[in-house]
């Protein structure tokens, strides 16, 4: 796979940074401010995060994903309590062990359709509980989107969180990519957080146009209690906070984390339909938000990555995953959409 | 203290993004990019690493500088082995306690002159060796420059590394202001670090312009085996890598961390020689960089911070710390150096 | 589940200390010895394991077998490792997440066919080596005998540990019950460990006789560096290590392991042979050593356990475990035989 | 240090098993008994630690001392709060850095006058409150008798506890040789514990002619909460309980920790008294319980260490410590004061 500027298809990760975003940069640059979150820019950017999911919500910005997340963890779980997941999520198979290793946590992993749990699948979890054997179960957490790109509909995590509740747990979601979930339901980002029982979200900005910003956003602030230190001492302390206040600031003005996310969605669906009736060519998870997820013969798999970043998702299956972001173009795709016709017609496959 | 875009004294990390910095960000927002540090921009900076610190130099770009320390130490230490550090250190005292809760090791303190280490006073903690109830020291770490401003000659820290290598203890240096210490002592970054024998350094780069990004610079490479797993699993591994890189691309371009620290440490020089001789006034350490420590009545500090963004260091001994930083200008040094003496003069202090 | 001195079918931990190991602790008991390991009963006690596992073999004695097993997995993984076992394996289900916490390491767990590992299922989780996002795979861990009673053929182990060492994983055995296994297969201890290269063992005394003592035994000694310290710093260290010593002293003379072990798979046998013909009853494991696994009715189930200790293995599946230890009779198999037919003849289940 | 049978003053953990406690351990092998605790004879004792702690106490047996400390801190703590304790504390200076790298905790250590805290030096460390750069100070440990053999009063502890809870700080007491303490002052154990503010101790047994056993103790209740899972997790918790409690009930019967204590502070007394006039040799510290501490020639140390087992303190200063157990005998003191004079006069030193 050969790197360019080209864009790929490889991981909304791989685009670089919305013109906004970087145009936010430059404003905050101006005098000096106080650091580690103590400056104007960083509380305006937290009542921009009251306004869209609540005035209870409680905002703080980290660095990447993984520390979202695993925060998320240490500020919910005493040592001994676990948490309830996906085996095909994110926390499971691509923090390489951070949640056991730094927030101390034992996962309980369940197989799952599309990424997505249900209540049925949290009780087969929700096992021996007071038995000092055996951890206690005291985080469900899900994707939205999921690794698979598939979105929870908001039944689908009301009936969770409630589920969650009944038994004492707490409904973690990580937001990685919420934007594009909640774009493609057409449903403001508290209609699938606060409003339907999150507890603690980790908000993803990295993904959909910022240099590197995420959020761990406590809806119910009672588990936000000490996470100043939890922050601190997970090595997430900004010094120059009104940079990463910035991002999100842009983020959440003028609706640009819904034009970026639906743009994203919109080119997946694109090239899922341009594709479709290829008959080499099989999607194999629903195209819901800006993954594409399909199986091709491993040939033309091969000569379609000479061309193009993307990553082949299961080698075995040779299934590739085709991620659109916030900056793909109809012409990207459209040209991308004719490479994999012409290197199938093309008989050297 | 109240904040404002005015220009104070309260830390390096209040002044914004030097505009070089934030030109080499837009640059590198050219297309896409492969995540996670397999880019061209980063492996070209990894050059210019080389460059400054010997071939053989393996550099790792972390987030902040706590990130850069407890890495550190977790890359060098297994689970009973421990720190020798002075009881100022910033390891010590502002991380929250990181080293113990993510690294998993005991810092061994020892009160210092000035923060500063000696062969005498890394004895008196290497101790115990062999026996099982004791931690094992494995690690020397020094601050260059100190959380006190003052700096390590080439031959104290020569003599500190010989000292550790001769106890089968490693050298990590804390430079989160190595710049403004061999700017002070006209002398390469390399001078400092890989000829005197520093095995593992924290090179900062956030207090010296750049938005926010340290590096992990093993020196002797054997300690970087494995170092991947321990950034990423410890919440430190950027997707879009290359906005780290491109930060530290244009630090190391055409001298700019020379240049910056230089700005700096004159300025905190200009402010020291302008206060000197105020009788009300005494200054507690050598001003060899970019910090001023200075006691001086209580009323005086109190009317200051009305108007100057500064911190009490020792709130019992009236000390404060004023930081220079690569935007000071001349005007802001001789405008609060003014200030100063009008309101002690004002006697109403 | 009523308790009483009588002799039930709850666990082999029910029963008590072995007549000799209780004299060997008497006699230990005369004077003053060193603490801490350093007497001469805990070296003697050492050249015992080495007869038993070969001249290489340093055994180290902890309290319990949570702490075995956890220490072996600290001894041998670095912070981003990971340890491939059985889904049904003690480890993963029986420590409360001592490993995660403790040892800080994430576990590959894979489900398997009555607890035991294959080179298949091994390769199932030996993937994405060198991917800086997924822990690496370096230990894999079986039970011998396994939780369900089962146990692994000489060859069997063989056939793992090349296979592991292959992949560079090292082999640790949970030898809670491993003197159970060797009896059942007639071979001397080593034969099980040394001699098919298994690496590291925790090797178990509590459930076969002992008040309290486990061992963790490196057969591939080079892992052993620095151990003294980490079962120190794990809370492992005994002060009057002589009484864990006088305890293996006792099990390793005379071959009381083997005699034990022997008793208790006897009896096992036993009661298999006395129930299996019961057409309500179903045994559902291979009767290899001392635990025997049986469905039958629920009502059963409850009007027994009123008259013996003994655990539902599986509610949903009504399956029970009734185990034997080095103390079970003749009488004791006999009588609970009887019970089980009359409870199921009386009618009134 | 030759070993031997000889009691020598080497610990009181070179002592053996009180007969009683021997007696009481064979008492306890009759039969089978549920593990984990759930028997009788736990119930039971945990009874006798209500009738000596009060009725409130919660009571929870682990291996050894190190573990009673560091679980203590670990159902303490959250991961950023951390422990104000003496320099010389234990804690700090003998668990192999287990507080830091099992608890997860930072120890706020400070320099002490014979191993005592007091609440000018508790607020010395009570700093920063509500920084996050800064652990913030959770509890107080204090060990009764002190590392020195020192104690506190009752007024003395009953202060500290009142300075720390008017700080939202918790009072531990590190009890391991609390019996000696109480002794001395001729109190029950809960006048110096519960009477006085503690809110969590660790009892010692094992110095006190145990095999080895110690307790948690909860004198404020809430803190137990989840201990269960600590104690299984942090690998603590004994399959076969019944023979832990079985020590405990051996030592709170007829008042044997008080006669066992008596004796050993009694014997320290008389060796004290014994050579204090001897001109070449200075005790260093108050004589308060079982604990002499000297200095002498190094000279007659290394002659009186080929006869008898005993420690030197601190190398630099030659001083010594001689601890006295409860089967210390008059005659061995006496032995003993004579081999100093005999050493010093024979004039080869």
């Amino acid at each position: 796979m050969s790197e360019g500027s080209a864009r790929g298809f490889a991981s909304d990760n791989s685009a670089g940074i919305h013109p906004a975003v970087l145009e936010a940069l430059s404003a905050a640059n101006r005098g000096h401010a106080f650091g580690y979150g103590h400056d104007d820019r960083t509380r305006a950017t937290q009542e921009l995060f009251a306004e869209q999911f609540g005035d209870d919500a409680r905002a703080f910005f980290v660095f990447n994903g993984t520390a979202a997340n695993v925060l998320s963890l240490r500020a919910a779980c005493r040592g001994w309590e676990a948490v309830i997941c996906a085996e095909s999520s994110h926390l499971n198979v691509d923090e390489c062990g951070a949640p056991e290793s730094i927030a101390g946590v034992k996962l309980l992993t369940v197989s799952t359709e599309q990424g997505k749990l249900t209540p049925e699948l949290v009780d087969s979890r929700v096992q021996r509980l007071g038995d000092e054997h055996a951890v206690q179960p005291r985080v469900v957490s899900i994707s939205q989107c999921t690794e698979l790109g598939t979105v929870y509909t908001q039944a689908e995590i009301r009936e969770l969180a409630a589920h969650a509740h009944a038994h004492a747990l707490l409904l973690h979601m990580d937001g990685a990519r919420l934007s594009n979930a909640a774009a493609a339901l057409e449903l403001p980002l508290r209609a699938l957080s606060t409003e339907v029982g999150v507890d603690i979200l980790s908000f993803g900005g990295t993904k959909n146009g910022l240099l590197g910003a995420e959020a761990v956003v406590f809806l119910a602030p009672e588990f936000a209690e000490g996470f100043e230190y939890v922050r601190k001492q997970s090595l997430q302390l900004a010094s120059k906070m009104r940079f990463l206040a910035a991002q999100f600031q842009a983020l959440l003005t003028d609706e640009l984390w819904l034009h970026s996310a639906r743009r994203a969605n919109a080119m997946a669906a694109r090239l899922a339909g341009s594709v479709r009736d290829v008959p080499e060519l099989s999607i194999t998870q629903p195209v819901q938000t800006n993954a594409v997820f399909a199986t091709l013969p491993a040939s033309v798999i091969a000569a379609l990555q000479k061309r193009f970043a993307f990553y082949v998702w299961n080698e075995r299956r040779a299934e590739v995953r085709w991620m659109c972001s916030w900056d793909t173009t109809e012409d990207d795709v459209d040209t991308f959409a004719r490479a994999v016709r012409e290197v199938i017609a093309s008989g050297d496959v």
